[in-house]
């Protein structure tokens, strides 16, 4: 079974806000074993909408469309369906007691406008939004399936993972998607690629090959779409031990979650605590830790020291070495790791000294320029890498090798 | 102008990457008033990409690719496009020497992966791309336009700002789009839309309305497309102006630029220093201001506080009112923001704590409640705020609303 997923909204368009709704549902629909065929984003624009709804539902059995559900009048989404189903408005009597409760909770007068979310198409079947006052609607036509849902990402969200998935496992047999990402290490995309050449002609046509560069990793994805889940899993693995027994010296392991995830695991696990001590990267390996839910429990904490003040009286940086060799050096890096570790009393520390850019480079220290440091119960270790040229870039990658590192020394362990 | 903005990739149709591509070219496209008509995702499929482009080719006359330029053999879309043009393939000698160059630095064999990377149809113009080793590639037909760039994002940026724009406004001759946000608070949007019911009534065709709801804040955005830019900014000027003086009271100013932009910008012209105190926002309101150039100016120092210990022994919050009346209250948000104010020499500090979930909420301290506090030379304040049932979406709000604290601080001084 294939989807489309259609995202509507001119902020989309005009680059005001990043699509993550059409990420979320494409991996919700992945992990039932629906293939999404494409994405689209569209205008708040009733010829477009409808047009390209039209064309979705001939091309896959399911469309999922965002946005375009609030109650004002740029929001057309509910009108242009109804249009297009030919269908009239009912009122939904617990959407409307729903809608009632939930302004009077926030001390909101009840108006026209909110009436009208009350309203649906009568062909539809609503998808009660227990937190927002748009509902979900879920529209069937010769066998194909077309849901609406408020573009509220949170919404959506509760809607997809309550109403629409649970609907859509009923209704249809689903079959399965399987991926599997191996990580390899130490050869270049194009080098790797001339190593397995054989290896990858000899896979069979339902096995898809997929080369994911990253910084310091290439990773290799093989998928395949509606299958029988058990068998191509164990074909896969069989796969991928060949090519292990072919590169043994660059194969890392698997991708069963992303870095952080691995090490947030390893941690809660095995009962130890971790602090960070960020320069360049400020604050974002501490933000990409505590997203995941139980953080807390060894995430003791994170010091942004982006001053050589703070440097100084936040993590006992010794003047000095400041400057002797720069805020940029081995020794600040690491002496920033130990002493957040000091300070936190945690088992591991990280911690990051760069030039994130524009300005601040120089011949010696060009904008890229990052020292990462480790601090463990066992000694201090610093690496400095060139982490790209752009500034945001330059954050993203030096947080990934100083995970990465992290991530290392705990297998390693 | 019209475009249509396509991001080819199997990654993006499974939710393994977020599309940031499209969001970046959209918003250039859109500064040069050229307006953005659809945006796709699609996979690495032959039959697919050359139907996709088919179809943009004919709807608009500005067809922007991304990804698929890869050296292995997943990357299918210079192949696929060479067909689409019925051009033969030749070989680049800048790209050439370009690609062998950079892989020599890289300490990479150069072998016929890399060499096919120095093909190209022989009827395209190379962008020369001088961060990476795929070239982008400019075609026409029939008077359209179809740029072919890679999908790794900051390669992209680089040919987008210095090759397709300027080819782009030399080759057309744009007109211009105007936006221009609104910020209103203290009104639900329902009881704004009905407020405001004859004024958005009267506006001209041309003019089109969007409604933009956020934590504590509708915006409203006025956009018109493809028009003269000058006349038509007075024109929106006058009718917002208008709106003001329909509800005065809950006009609030005007969106110019990000929050964390305005404070940026006024911390730097002031000359005033800020430090950051987090708990349940982890590192995210540091990494909001830290992610632009110059943050250093002012951006002393932030502390990701999670753990009770930090709190006491980094930010001096004292055991007491941490046991009487738990970290997330009123009183151990003040004492984090003064905390690090006083640590890092800073004139302003913001410091939040929260219960971020899902786990540890009460009926007391719901999931969601977020205590945040600003100290000042003039003082300190706090609030406390519901943001949600959501981790990331408390995180999310819980940052604005403090970087919006800040804001709100320095426009009333």
């Amino acid at each position: 079974m294939n989807a489309t997923v259609i995202t509507i909204g001119d902020e989309i368009l005009i680059g005001q806000i990043v699509d993550t709704n059409s990420v979320s549902i494409a991996k919700r629909l992945n992990a039932a074993g629906i293939v999404v065929r494409e994405k689209r984003s569209i205008g708040d624009d009733r010829a477009q909408i409808a047009e390209s709804v039209e064309r979705a539902l001939r091309e896959t059995q399911l469309v999922i469309l965002t946005g375009g559900l609030g109650p004002t009048k740029d929001d057309i989404t509910k009108k242009t369906l109804a249009e297009l189903f030919r269908s009239p408005m009912r009122r939904d009597e617990r959407v409307a007691d729903h809608v009632a409760r939930m302004l009077a909770e926030r001390g909101i007068a009840f108006n026209d406008l909110n009436r009208a979310q009350a309203e649906v198409p009568a062909c539809c079947t609503v998808l009660f939004n227990a937190h927002g006052t748009a509902p979900g609607m879920w529209f069937e036509r010769d066998g194909r399936v077309l849901v609406s849902l408020p573009g509220v990402p949170f919404e959506m969200e509760h809607l997809m993972q309550d109403e629409v998935m649970p609907r859509l496992r009923a209704r249809f047999a689903l079959r399965q998607i399987v991926h599997r990402t191996l990580i390899t290490a130490g050869l270049a995309e194009s080098m790797l690629a001339e190593r397995i050449a054989a290896w990858e002609s000899a896979l069979p046509g339902y096995l898809k090959l997929a080369y994911l560069p990253n910084p310091g990793a290439v990773r290799l994805r093989l998928s395949a779409y509606e299958v029988d889940g058990a068998s191509v899993a164990q074909e896969i693995e069989q796969r991928f031990e060949a090519l292990r027994r072919l590169i043994p010296e660059y194969v890392v392991g698997f991708e069963t979650a992303s870095v952080q995830e691995l090490v947030h695991r390893t941690l809660v696990e095995r009962g130890r605590t971790l602090a960070v001590a960020e320069s360049c990267t400020g604050g974002t390996i501490a933000a990409r830790f505590t997203a995941m839910p139980g953080a807390s429990a060894y995430f003791r904490c994170g010091v942004v020291a982006y001053s050589n003040e703070a440097k100084r009286d936040l993590l006992g940086v010794d003047a000095e070495a400041l400057a002797r060799y720069g805020a940029v050096s081995e020794q600040v890096a690491r002496q920033m790791a130990e002493g957040v570790r000091r300070v936190a009393g945690a088992d591991y520390a990280v911690a990051t000294t760069g030039i994130a850019g524009p300005a601040g480079g120089s011949p010696e220290k060009p904008v890229g320029t990052v020292w990462i440091a480790m601090a463990t119960p066992s000694g201090t270790t610093a690496v400095v890498k060139r982490c790209g040229t752009d500034r945001g870039q330059i954050v993203d990658r030096a947080s990934a090798f100083a995970i990465g590192l992290l991530r290392d020394r705990l297998d390693a362990e």
